[in-house]
């Protein structure tokens, strides 16, 4: 793969944000060049082995998960948390019959779990991650809630690497060159605590009977926008170098993965940038280990347009709350973005005149969790295939 | 890769057409089955170093262009054929200058040759290959003349197949997939005289601001329907194997690709199998080592949608008069298979009543060419890069 160095980068604490770096070529030879990184097949592979993506599904089409596990590099583990429904029409069961038909004939390492399932509920509170539970014991509905669980799951696996990729894209060949831009980007991080975000370069839409590719969309904008207000405040100098501020498809070290907190509903993403500005920007963590090595964010535009199942427009406002919602109650906000942000609420109508947005729900992190423990209550025969 | 096993063939003569074969995997680590076939990665790089791909352009978006080099595998040499506007607004100048930059950057061997360059024109006619010119003494407008000129500077650059990616690809990570799909086929080839023709799994359409996945075009579907008329009426048994007979995408061996003669317009990729059918149906033919090893031709499946650019429906009356004209000729069409097509183009009022179809235009192989003549008529320094 050949891919742009990336141009300049922003500094807060120990973490470090690249600017968007460009895929230029998705196999590439060997290239010297002050401004160019070549990757070579060995070393992506190498990566590989040790990646494991996961893919958070409710309801999608079958045939688009199908596509997307036939896309993925043969060397990742692929784990599926799955929330759809399991009463009436049973999509979890069809799910099931897609993984299990699909590992039969490729023998893909892969495994599929329901977030409902009581066995994995059982496993969280035996070790003591109720957080992650609601009232009814159960593990909480959302996609954050299942990112975690795959992340985990990851974790019992022993991969060093995971990585997050939606269920509902058309393009197989999209979906193939995500999984390598993260690895990629694991080839030209430095630090063991390491971010890969991917940028689309377009995102077509349907305009008047006709596919338009979009650059931005109106929710990436304005997260993007107050994102950078919050880092420029933080540093002192403005800047615009956060593009991926809601970047659905992204991966994590483990070492990463492991410390991180995080946020529930639409705002998961967005929250992974606050919370590593909060944690590691002025040096108050306790984790000194993360501040000697630094956190690395890099954010690579891919080639492949993006081009998913279109969820509709009625759930902007939602989207909007939660990701603003998850800036204004930063520690690092200050007044002024503040009544930026309550502002951008109401003119959205997100919020009423008088209202402040509703803190989101924070979940620890799952550093702490026995792995054996969890494991060992896990293991009922819950997760297919074994 | 792993791809289907065909689960069955047509043979007539010579000539044997394997069913549709779906990609199964993108990559595959090796499987063992009766019904599969997986394809190492090595044995893929080693058909793709001897594979050039031909890019015939006419006036396309340059975005797209580049997505498609981009896309292209390291291994292959591409070459563009161009038969963009010079007048006015150079589109060719720009194309040019995109895959200098591209080939200055990623150092993949391509190069780009007018379709109208005299010396190109000069050095058909050295040759003799005088019936790709045009009265004017340059090479004739048309993708066909661009297809067959891509064709044999492939064979000046020694390479032993050839394959075609239209330009207008709005998926880059589909074009990396036909090329792998074109070095699959001829991996599972076993005749040296192989074609490999791709089949879409669906072409999205847009109906009603929404992504409609359909699974046949209108005009594929009539094409289809009367080559396989067309091949029932030689093998005595009704079939519908043939589902590729417009695949732009397609590749050939050097070999098939030098002994073929080609149709002009809209009926080029057609022609191929009546061509076939025609030649090596029946044993008449004077190439006997084709005879000998037989001809394969294979149908892929690919794993990709196919998104490209919409032409309008305006050229479907002249498409479908194109490809039924070629087979309304052949000398394998009987009474009653000329009366249907007449019908069929009665009814889209693609003729009038009293009319037939005009006989397309066949250019003879490019066999007999003097290879080192031509090439040292054309170095005069008009192919960019050198």
């Amino acid at each position: 793969m050949l891919i742009e160095a990336p141009r300049h980068a922003e500094i807060f604490g120990s973490v470090k944000i690249y600017d968007v770096q460009k895929v230029l070529k998705l196999e590439s030879k060997e290239i010297e060049g002050p401004l160019l990184r070549s990757i070579g097949r060995e070393q992506i592979e190498e990566v590989l082995e040790k990646l494991s993506i996961v893919i958070p599904i409710k309801n999608e089409k079958i045939k688009l998960l199908d596509g997307v596990l036939k896309a993925i590099p043969d060397a990742c583990q692929i784990i599926v948390v799955s929330n759809s429904s399991r009463t009436g029409h049973d999509v979890f069961r069809m799910e099931a019959d897609v993984i299990t038909h699909f590992h039969s004939l490729t023998k893909h390492p892969i495994c599929i779990i329901h977030q409902k399932d009581p066995g994995l509920a059982l496993a969280f509170k035996e070790v003591g991650y109720t957080s992650i539970l609601d009232e009814s014991g159960f593990v909480r509905d959302g996609k954050a809630e299942g990112m975690i669980t795959g992340t985990l799951l990851a974790k019992c696996l022993e991969k060093d690497f995971v990585g997050f990729i939606d269920a509902d894209n058309y393009i197989p060949g999209a979906v193939n060159e995500y999984v390598k831009d993260f690895a990629a980007g694991f080839c030209m991080s430095e630090s063991p605590y390491s971010m890969i975000r991917l940028h689309w370069k377009h995102k077509p839409k349907i305009v008047k009977s006709r596919l338009y590719f979009r650059k931005w969309g109106r929710v990436s904008e304005i997260t993007n926008k107050y994102l950078n207000f919050l880092l420029s405040n933080c540093t002192g100098f403005e800047t615009d170098i956060i593009k991926t501020g809601n970047a659905g498809e992204h991966a994590m070290t483990m070492e990463l993965a492991s410390i991180m907190c995080y946020s529930t509903g639409y705002s998961i993403e967005p929250y992974q940038l606050v919370y590593l500005l909060e944690e590691f920007g002025k040096g108050e963590t306790e984790c000194r280990d993360v501040v000697n090595s630094g956190v690395e964010i890099l954010q690579i535009e891919m080639l492949n347009p993006h081009l998913h199942e279109e969820k509709g427009e009625k759930h902007i406002k939602d989207m909007l709350l939660g990701l603003l919602s998850t800036i204004y109650h930063s520690k690092l906000c200050n007044e002024y973005l503040k009544s930026k942000i309550l502002e951008e609420l109401r003119t959205n109508n997100a919020i009423g005149q008088e209202q402040a947005p509703k803190k989101n729900l924070i979940i620890p992190p799952i550093k702490d969790i026995d792995i054996k423990k969890f494991i060992k209550v896990l293991e009922g025969g819950y997760i297919y295939p074994h």
